[in-house]
């Protein structure tokens, strides 16, 4: 081994921790355990058949391309197909203004190689997406939290925050959102604080990175125009995008949308990341698209989520005990609801009882960067079956019970 | 658009330049130009009828593993096949040691982020590989180049440039090489060589990046030991693999090979750039391995890639005109040669009349970050038919020629 090894490493690095959530969902593979500490897609809801044979079409009839390498910027044809599906949200996108990702993440990593220096600010949501603090931490962020609420992040301390940031000369580089159904908290950032969002944005000349992996889930209440929308072709807004919950994650593929000079950047960081995305990937979904398949199968899923997301906020009601500091987010969209427990319970160490009682939960404590989150939990509703989600949540009900002061 | 943007780019970004050699790929696609220019394998090898039908066997029959998110190290049994298959070659690698990566690239991205803080001086060939020269500069690495023989890497100059580092105090890094049928100069790392490199890397406790995509496509002379296998486990050398090459680029799969410290950094760093590798592209090169296909295949690589090495060769030696300073490496195995031309000729220049004579090449000036290679050339051999290469070769002869002193 090399002596000298600890020097060797990078700062990007130092910062890098071990996820606990990783780490905690090992624990959480045991047959007996009902977890919803995931975040997985149901596999439910995989087009296994479909896209069995269509795999064997494409390669068969296409081997050429779909087994070589391909532009960096991604297969033109899917990235037509992509702005087409973004046409019905809205979105008038040009194909230079369209990257294909190797799924959200590597979106992530292409906005914190592009604008992140060591110890650069950058606003984040409290909680948020831990695979955007990770990316974010990978380029030795400084991270700034502002607080959600039921409409999602809160732009009156935003407004007090980003005036003191400027007094400081110390403004962010950017502030990263998940305006629909967030991960973790699943609240959605209400119409009025986007445009509170994109007029601060424009006010301090920061960027807004929009993350948005489960906007097509939406169960009820009615769309909300993307950031990337309402910024109107004026370029303060990043937007990422990713196949892996409206179809699967298993080819890791995505988009992201931002303005021309900032997409010359992200095309060359991109290709210092892994020269290209799948060809392979990008041709079944081309294939997927072009058949028209795509929007039945995203009602199919929507479907299934919706059912999954009334039997857990039905089995909340009934179980969960009636104390004031309980309470839980109603997401209308996502994968993901939010429990807030009482001040005097440590989420960490219920986590273990918990595991006892046969059921799992990712504590509040890892979607923060300032120690947060301490009373507080996510639960998804989208991996588990129905039964299982009723059965879990009386566990969870009876330990927390369980530990109430009386 | 943003008034402030360029201020909002990171110090990673000012260092990063469009790819020369992928805008002028662009000129070289009109369809009368022989390209030598590119670096794909030639999609002659492509088993497109057994990928396709194993494409669609495997998922039909493990869809709910191969369409979901996988573990970030990889898929255990593809970790295994590989670590079978590198027995083959003296390694015994523990699948903790081994990480399955989206090619690579992603690779030597993953050894920049874990390694390269801003200005670190880094040691590369003079020639070296461009994908290897962004990932680290997109770090913001200093390079410092060492001359390349028919034998590799120079490790006398190397022995003289690490003393003088040490006594500046600012030894680099690590040392990267690409030691088998090195791109772009086609020359291999002798054993001495890789001896001497192993003994300076050890004197002076740096890494050595070992990238040797080729490794397997070897058409004459005897194999030589990695830099890997030579280690002996001493953790010194990180070890970079890819199926591009022996199988097919368009999965975008590979895998990295380190000590243990050095993977637990690796782990944490791939999952802040995209998670995990696709495990589609996984399960079908798993199946690929376990019926025994690969084997057979990269040996039906190797005679189409020697056969048109020979060609090459021969018509190299048919046709360039004889001059003193016209001269080309003759690698063992591999996709690329190098020529070297004559100093009152720029080969940047000599590009726009080779195109005019409709034969492409990529200039050297791109494999040197200090203004190099402005008098030699790169062809690859893999792509273009024999009968193309030989009516390449005449072309670009011609063009020599016609710049020649008389």
């Amino acid at each position: 081994m090399l002596s000298r090894l600890e020097l060797l490493f990078s700062i990007n690095v130092t910062g890098m921790k071990k996820s606990v959530i990783r780490e905690l969902l090992k624990l959480t593979q045991k047959p007996d355990i009902i977890s919803f500490a995931g975040g997985l897609p149901s596999p439910e809801t995989f087009p296994i058949d479909q896209v069995a044979d269509l795999a064997r079409e494409v390669i068969r009839e296409d081997g050429t391309w779909a087994l070589q390498y391909g532009p960096t910027e991604g297969d033109p044809r899917l990235k037509e197909a992509i702005a087409g599906f973004m046409a019905t949200e809205n979105i008038r996108v040009k194909p230079e203004n369209l990257l294909i990702v190797s799924a959200a993440q590597q979106g992530l990593d292409l906005v914190g190689k592009v604008f992140v220096n060591r110890h650069n600010p950058v606003i984040i949501g409290r909680p948020s997406y831990v695979g955007a603090i990770g990316a974010f931490r990978s380029y030795a962020a400084n991270f700034i939290g502002v607080d959600l609420d039921d409409e999602g992040i809160r732009t009156d301390e935003l407004r007090m925050l980003l005036k003191q940031m400027r007094l400081e000369g110390n403004l962010p580089k950017f502030i990263y959102t998940v305006p629909d159904f967030q991960n973790p908290a699943g609240v959605t950032l209400s119409l009025k604080r986007r445009q509170e969002l994109l007029a601060l944005a424009r006010e301090y000349q920061i960027l807004i990175v929009e993350d948005t992996p489960y906007r097509q889930l939406r169960y009820v209440g009615r769309h909300l125009p993307t950031l990337y929308e309402l910024d109107e072709g004026e370029g303060i807004v990043i937007s990422i995008h990713t196949f892996s919950k409206i179809l699967f994650p298993g080819m890791r593929l995505g988009w992201v949308m931002a303005s021309t000079p900032i997409m010359e950047k992200f095309i060359i960081a991109k290709q210092s990341m892994d020269l290209c995305t799948s060809a392979l990937s990008q041709a079944i979904a081309y294939e997927y698209f072009k058949r028209g398949w795509l929007e039945t199968h995203i009602q199919e899923n929507i479907a299934l989520y919706r059912k999954k997301r009334s039997v857990m906020l039905e089995a909340l009601e009934k179980y969960m005990p009636g104390h004031p500091e309980i309470s839980w987010t109603k997401p209308e969209g996502g994968l993901f609801l939010w429990v807030t427990i009482p001040e005097n319970i440590d989420v960490d160490r219920l986590f273990y009882q918990a595991l006892e009682a046969n059921v799992a939960y990712v504590s509040g404590t890892g979607f923060y960067t300032d120690g947060g989150g301490k009373h507080a939990m996510r639960l998804n509703f989208s991996y588990p079956s129905e039964s299982q989600i009723v059965t879990g949540i009386q566990r969870l009900a009876e330990v927390i019970s369980g530990n109430l002061d009386i």
